[in-house]
């Protein structure tokens, strides 16, 4: 197994050019104020289709050959990574089938349709959404590009932390939500290239602390599916490449209620007039947690998305 | 009544560097599908205490000699006036009293009290607040710096668009909410002076069409406070300075309904990931309505504000 590199995450950035937006990265006076020190957001739900989802979509999408082209690609998942894929097939001009819940929203069905992919259901109590998707790339010559653990999706992600450090500079900690590793660990390859004495941090729901248990045992643990409302941190357990970069290159891993995120929820919401999704608040809500050791410090966070069903959103903001 | 020009949003830009933000221009591909446009919105609801009317209230507040300076500043506002003079005259260590209403939201006076300024209540129904601001004004030395009719505030706002035009380049029409005039016409002061050709749009509620109705018959009409959940714009005439500006330089005024208002706050929040309070949403809800007179144009967007409380925009949201 060859890890990526930051010079896969340098080739990824010239790939998505054009393509993925560079997402601002905003200040708030109030949260400095409140945290006692400097914070830098990163603001990914601003990113095309809400998510960082789409950076390593397309920069998978983007390095298929004509073959692949031609015959496609197959992706599992029901939250911003099957939007990623999509929209970034719909742009290459490659046909996606992608593989979600039968019970998945349907305005995400919706929005997955929209950007012309073939959606194929299934049972998520009976079926296993892996295998769907396997059988389906052997059937059909479809080339499987999964939610985190590959090279070029990793690759992809790590761009948004380039991009906020070449913005910003110099940072004492980076603070990036954690579900099967693929942002972090393309963060990770950035940070460690460009700012080598930044501590980097990846922060997960506290109800699924599988990240923080694997690197302090140092192998990587299965959990059942967390209960948490960071429906994009809800995987069972890192991948083997995703894993192998965190223990390198990762200072630790905290961990978030879901309290919490309701709470910087509405932070992002009254203060910085942002819309962010559950999962995309991890890590402001770990920065908050942890202020004691932070004061006086740079501080980046990542704020990874801000797909999330209106009503609902209405619902947690109203409390 | 000698008008402001566009030296003098020049030379507020000057004044508000360093001390405002200089808000991101933000894309959506979606909502250039559905309008048939290029769209570039201007999201001023990013601005420091979330909304343009910091750069006018500072900028005002920054051309005090040394003798206004010492006396203080006061202003009567329930809202985003209020804010930006409070929070202006902290960063300048100038002493500021806010007039706002008995029953003004507790948030807003808490956020007015946060930002040091002294607050004095008055009965809405009884009592008229600019009458209460003139006499604190001459009983105390203050500087009245109104919310919208005022050279300096006049030309503090126009730096949006100045902005605007500086980041993106020629646009053939621009849309901007109007209350009293203030955006508005040091829109126009920009707008006249990098770029001539573009067609510039007031929009306001249906519900108080009096701006719309002046610029048709030539003069100032007053209206009866309208009801409308843009309240930002309540406004019921125009300024001097403003209707001169906006009569000679304003193509035309358009008016949007408090349902096209949630629907464009709603787009907002689910495809752009913005909160946008109703008053900030006027000018989208315009373009979308306009769209036949749009096609293939580059069309500018003021996003002004995103200052609404969380129950009533939750509340808004879910419908």
């Amino acid at each position: 197994m060859i890890l990526p590199t930051y010079e896969d995450v340098l080739a990824a950035a010239g790939r998505i050019e054009g393509h993925a937006h560079k997402t601002p990265v905003l200040t708030s006076r109030t949260a400095n104020e409140e945290v006692g020190a400097e914070l830098f957001f990163k603001c990914e739900n601003l990113q095309r289709m809400g998510a960082f989802k789409f950076r390593g979509a397309f920069n998978s999408l983007a390095k298929f050959d004509e073959l692949q082209r031609k015959a496609g690609v197959v992706a599992f998942s029901s939250g911003n990574h099957a939007q990623g894929v999509a929209l970034s097939a719909r742009i290459l001009g490659i046909p996606a089938t992608i593989v979600m819940p039968h019970d998945a929203p349907a305005a995400k069905v919706a929005a997955t349709r929209g950007y012309g992919a073939t959606v194929v259901q299934y049972d998520r109590y009976t079926e296993d959404r892996e295998a769907i998707g396997r059988t389906l790339a052997q059937e059909h010559g479809f080339t499987l590009i999964p939610p985190y653990d590959h090279p070029d999706v990793i690759a992809g992600q790590g761009t948004a932390a380039k991009e906020l450090f070449e913005e910003v500079g110099r940072l004492d900690a980076l603070f990036v939500c954690l579900g099967g590793g693929g942002l972090l660990s393309g963060t990770a390859l950035s940070t460690r290239a460009l700012a080598p004495d930044c501590k980097l941090y990846g922060v997960e729901p506290e109800a699924g602390n599988d990240g923080q248990r694997s690197l302090r045992s140092g192998s990587i643990v299965h959990i059942d599916t967390p209960v948490t409302i960071a429906d994009g941190a809800q995987t069972q357990y890192l991948g083997n490449y995703t894993f192998d970069i965190i223990r390198r290159d990762v200072n630790d891993i905290y961990t978030a209620s879901d309290a919490q995120l309701v709470e910087a929820m509405r932070f992002f919401a009254e203060r910085m007039k942002m819309v962010v999704e559950p999962t995309g608040c991890l890590g402001f809500a770990a920065v908050r947690e942890l202020k004691a050791q932070l004061q006086g410090k740079r501080v980046g966070v990542i704020v990874t998305g801000g797909n999330i069903d209106l009503q609902r959103y209405a619902a947690l903001l109203a409390g």
